[in-house]
């Protein structure tokens, strides 16, 4: 009888383990931030809040849309930075804020974690979706970072898409989202992601000109497909003045995005400098596999500990090889969103929703 | 008896202690690179080896003198570097090899392991020193990485040295290193040091005009000061097809340098993209502060085996807190040495040496 019931309990685990697997393999999910700063619920118009969680809810659906239908990684992790760089709401592409000389520069990356290959762009203008840039950076170059206007001409080269400096501008959906935003100025919202004491004279400037859709407003998201690979990808209009040439942590690797499909996906938003010197989306990772570390302590421990302490602010969205998704920022904001392996949709803008 | 034992021995240690800490403290050391590659001695010219072992020697003794004088980390870096930019034997401003536009583009980067804190520039040209535009934008600037001409033009408003593009080009040396080429040529001497699929093109072109300096010679340096800070430094020309813009590992923190006072400072030199993708630098601090291995085993495991592993070719300097250190390349060569702790001194080119 003991026997016998090891036999069948062992049929019942071959029976059981191909499908779990199978049902494992299957399951697909996909997180995505808007950019992280000082939002608060009380002073945001509840058209704008509404129009952000409208916002991000067409972009997760859009990526998720894409890995149901067993699409790769990459596709949904383009089709989904593409409807945030169309969207005038967050800094990325359309919807860059315009720099002191009239022009809006672009960074972009996207990382393929079962490769750990990727495709970066810094510093680039009139690039309609830098994201595909950076898409054509990883498939079609053998380099990993092209920078300026040598990045533009290579990219004309490979066909890719520009638009003029009105496009950028969007005159139409600008001035609705200006009508918001002087509402929004009228009630007193303040804007200051990055408090730190380098920071006031750009902050005293940004306060001029105060913009709560995201003058900070990266754009990120982080996906696992059907055949279990992690992709991450960032898009960006830049902090500030461009004319240095700064090029921030997003178009690089291990800074503002990192993925490696056996261990995690991380796309960040907030201090450049400070992401880039504490290597934020890979030193995740690097708890994660080397101390064993969950991914939400991991995420916690490099933005709530090293990253705060040491005068960074901003947050990550982050997802492990089971499609689990840690979403940590230390600002009082960040607009993010994910739909996990269930199939359960969030979207959230204040700490604590 | 058993009391006054113990009274002499507490004695004994409070007066050894203070000592040995201010010995341990005082203990300097520097390590340098000048590139990986796969030079052979039964190929190299006498003259050749000697003339690089000759700089090696000049390069360390210059920021060893630095250091040994009570000097920072950054000035015996910056030293340093600036001794290996301004001989043409290398590939890092002076020397750096024209491209086909007939310009130069150097990246250069330094880290305070101290503060984290770095600064970088990447893609400029016709400064004299480009390790001194990287500590201006450290010290100077609120950001981390500046490009292009932009970063050009904050450096002239710095009152940073600019060079005609002869100057680069260094006529009278540059034809005794011409020179010594030809013999070389002659000699058959081959310089593969990327034999990966993506790189059979370039590497054909880059045997026409075959180049045993360094076409792909970034140098690069770590030192630990009195004060116990660990700094590390690189500057390079360059590697290939400048028209793209492409962006390698030496201005990325993480990747090509990476400086902590905790744990470890490198400097790496190599094929860049994977430099960038395995983020070398860090890495190897990562495996020793998460895994408790030593700086030896750690540059080994993310050189020789993950590296090597995914086709990365090139090789680090590294070292720990207690002025340890490893030069581990997966290459036939690199020229590299190091004035250790003891004060001794050690100059290398080919594997096993």
């Amino acid at each position: 009888m003991k026997k016998s019931l090891h036999v069948f309990l062992l049929a019942l685990l071959i029976s059981i383990s191909p499908a779990q697997a199978i049902a494992e393999k299957g399951r697909v999910a996909i997180a995505v931030h808007g950019g992280a700063g000082t939002m608060k619920p009380s002073r945001a118009t509840p058209e704008l809040e509404r129009a952000y969680r409208e916002a991000l809810t067409v972009a997760l659906k859009t990526g998720y849309a894409v890995l149901e239908s067993g699409g790769s990684g990459l596709d949904a992790a383009v089709a989904t930075i593409r409807v945030m760089e169309d969207s005038p709401l967050f800094n990325a592409a359309r919807g860059a804020v315009f720099n002191s000389s009239g022009g809006n520069e672009f960074d972009a990356i996207i990382m393929d974690g079962d490769t750990l290959d990727a495709g970066a762009v810094a510093a680039i203008k009139g690039v309609r979706n830098p994201i595909e840039l950076a898409r054509l950076v990883l498939e079609r170059s053998p380099h990993v970072l092209l920078v300026g206007e040598s990045a533009q001409e290579w990219g004309r080269e490979q066909g890719i898409e520009f638009q003029d400096p009105e496009y950028f501008y969007t005159e139409r959906r600008w001035k609705s989202l200006e009508a918001a935003r002087e509402r929004a100025r009228q009630s007193g919202i303040e804007f200051d992601p990055f408090p730190t004491q380098e920071n006031k004279t750009q902050d005293k400037e940004a306060a001029k000109d105060f913009d709560p859709s995201g003058r900070f407003g990266t754009v990120g998201v982080v996906v696992l497909d059907r055949s279990g690979r992690l992709t991450a990808a960032t898009s960006t209009g830049g902090l500030t003045n461009k004319r240095w040439g700064r090029v921030g942590d997003t178009p690089i690797i291990g800074a503002g995005t990192y993925a490696d499909s056996r261990t995690c996906a991380v796309s960040g938003t907030g201090h450049g400098e400070y992401f880039m010197r504490y290597m934020v989306a890979y030193d995740i990772c690097a708890e994660m596999k080397y101390q064993g570390r969950s991914i939400q302590v991991a995420a916690e421990s490099v933005v709530m500990d090293k990253l705060k302490s040491a005068g960074g602010n901003g947050g990550v969205i982050a997802m492990d090889a089971q499609g689990n998704i840690a979403m940590v920022f230390n600002t009082p904001g960040m607009y993010r969103g994910y739909i996990d392996i269930e199939g359960k949709l969030f979207t959230g803008i204040y700490a604590g929703e």
